[in-house]
């Protein structure tokens, strides 16, 4: 599998590419709309052709690219079923599986931060988005956003696979790249050492976060998969 | 690939079972509630996995048995974004690539029968659903039928297949099993031979078929995945 981490700087967000060296299909996990010229030149010199761009759910911190990426590409977008987005062209659910060529991908429903949001399990990784973070978890004071709803995501839906499982998420703000379910369950300060449920609502609602800065630009963009009507 | 086509007599219903033999994986076209027990019988004997259950519509005159499949095996159900079924767990759109094992089918929407209509295509054959018929089409006199959609849906996204595509229809009431794309365009009494939109449509029009004796069950049913509130 070619597999490929890449960060846009401005906003700290993780996007994934994943290849099938077999077949030269690929996804793109949560790409960003400034970063389309990357992407079409990283495809290209490695020879593959991108089937989805799956989005762990509808972000409020910057601009998809997965219109843009159909427009030029004609790939197609990936979202859960209750993501409120109807610009997707393939709406999923909690356990279904996706291929592409040799690629393997579940659905895992992970609501919280979002009541759409999802993710992505392989068979050695996972991609978290926004639910699980290195260290943290994704905010639950915006977009439908509940803590105990994410405690319920993380515990059941996450903590659950394998231990050794990698865990690649949506941002990091301190320079981490990858974690593992173990590392998480260990030393995760909002929800490791088997911290309780109030536990954790307490930690989300104590945050007092700043008013996200690009999120009035961002929903409405990314409800139309980050094209803006002109 | 594994291909059986299956017949349910009291609705002239055709269901296909696809699978691969290298993954042993498997996708049922259309099945059929009451043919339950056929479908898990060939599974088990075939050594198969069922994956997806692919409808081509929510149908009026059988009930669908995808959700009891899901119960039963865990297979998840895929339907159009536009049939307006919320109990699918998989919606689709135009031009949506979907694989299972080796298997792979591409979504194409072909409204006019009802409106979330899709034809998936193969490699070397066509499921047409309701929408083209061996000699004739899917009525466009109910569930938001509309034969000009319906002949622009044959015309442009089917009889553009290559002439020798195999078509496997959601209904034969005559005892045909399959035809080709080249045999509909020649001979179809309704859209065969270069007949115009308009044309079509006046045939369409002067049908006047009886209603259909099982629609009040079945649309509410299948807008449940098959699965009827006690
Ligand atoms: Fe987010
Ligand atoms: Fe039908």
């Amino acid at each position: 599998m070619i597999f490929r981490q890449l960060v846009d700087i401005e906003t700290s967000t993780y996007s994934y590419l994943l290849g099938c060296e077999r077949t030269h299909r690929a996804v793109l996990i949560d790409p960003v709309a400034s970063e389309l010229d990357v992407y079409i030149n990283l495809l290209q010199s490695l020879n593959l052709k991108l089937i989805y761009t799956l989005e762990t759910h509808v972000h409020a911190d910057h601009i998809t690219g997965s219109g843009l990426l159909r427009e030029k590409l004609g790939s197609k977008s990936v979202l859960h079923r209750d993501a409120g987005a109807l610009c997707a062209d393939l709406l999923v659910t909690d356990g279904v599986l996706l291929q592409v060529g040799d690629l393997e991908l579940e659905v895992r429903h992970t609501p919280g931060h979002t009541s759409g949001c999802v993710s992505y399990v392989m068979a050695d990784r996972v991609f978290t988005g926004d639910s699980l973070l290195i260290n943290g978890s994704g905010r639950t004071d915006f977009q439908q956003g509940d803590a105990g709803k994410l405690y319920d995501s993380i515990i059941n839906k996450l903590f659950s696979l394998p231990a050794d499982t990698l865990v690649y998420p949506g941002h990091d703000y301190q320079g981490n790249t990858v974690s593992s379910i173990k590392q998480e369950m260990g030393k995760n300060p909002r929800l490791g050492h088997g911290k309780s449920r109030e536990e954790f609502i307490a930690i989300m609602q104590e945050l007092k976060l700043a008013y996200p800065k690009f999120i009035d630009k961002a929903l409405p963009a990314n409800q139309s998969c980050g094209l803006v009507a002109e």
